[in-house]
């Protein structure tokens, strides 16, 4: 299991970790209750505030706790928990604890009482800012009011979902491009 | 340059190459012009219709071409292409004829007027389905009418913006987690 030393990371820098479009794991917390879910559906909105548009089925669990507590938490796992990852994505919070049944950790967040999960590569501690699309298209529009991220390695192995059981595994990080960028776009 | 043939695709299977969350190009075509950008922050929202949300920035000059026509095609290019895909985020085209200046094709579409660009290995010819968050995020949910997909190879190499002039590229494509899914998960 991955054991991330992490630090405060500017939430307006979101955008460097779910911009290239890796599953992520949504935790939640409502009455006496935790969650996660898996989440391949989402978009970066705005650098400030920090904006990211998520799309969150009805049919799952996490749905209505998320709604009612108006909070989440979105931890960005890594190649190493992508079996815990697709057995969290395949079961319900229905039906167990899945912090208890996978092994993972809760960790207290500072500005929402939605749990971290300790072995993520990252957190970002979220806030509902729009739920005027949540019926319409289950879009929950989000702020991400603090981050957590590790301090090693500096890129993560993430995983991404092709839909029917496949993955793309992240490759190679590449700074080979950037001197082709005009100075006001980095 | 990448020369892809290319077959008809089930238009609501676009979050097989959109939800890993590559870069794409957005072209558009309005009266006498045509143009194209870079996209980074978009998502898949539904599969039937097939919608996506994009965030298109109002700096961006395919901004009121896309609003204005209505449909746009989103185009996934693979890593060959990717010092072009920077260029083309990097100019405006308020400035330059970008076909020609980056030496691409359009191809005509079947159902927008939009030009397909035929060096990328998929092309999604999609019509403006809600215009309601265009002026509160810059938010275009689009319908994709049409998806054409390069027979092969079968996964493309594709490019992830992470900020700051920083790419990942696709890393290895896996089916080893395949078992771990429910049957109606798939």
């Amino acid at each position: 299991m991955p054991n991330y030393r992490k630090k405060d990371f500017a939430t307006d820098d979101a955008r460097r970790f779910l911009e290239p479009g890796p599953i992520v794991l949504v935790s939640s917390a409502y009455k006496d209750q935790t969650n996660i879910m898996t989440m391949g559906w989402y978009m970066v909105m705005e650098f400030t505030p920090s904006l990211i548009g998520c799309c969150i089925s009805a049919a799952n669990h996490s749905f209505e706790m998320v709604r009612r507590s108006r909070q989440c938490v979105i931890n960005l796992p890594t190649v190493d928990l992508a079996a815990k990852v697709v057995k969290i994505g395949n079961s319900s919070g229905r039906d167990l604890d899945k912090f208890a049944e996978f092994g993972l950790t809760p960790k207290p967040g500072m500005h929402v009482r939605a749990p971290l999960i300790d072995e993520c590569y990252a957190n970002f501690e979220c806030r509902l800012a729009d739920s005027s699309w949540i019926k319409k298209y289950n879009v929950f529009v989000f702020e991400v009011v603090k981050a957590h991220v590790a301090i090693s390695p500096k890129y993560p192995k993430t995983i991404h979902y092709r839909g029917d059981g496949e993955f793309m595994i992240s490759g190679e990080n590449t700074r080979r491009y950037r001197k082709l960028f005009r100075p006001g776009m980095l």
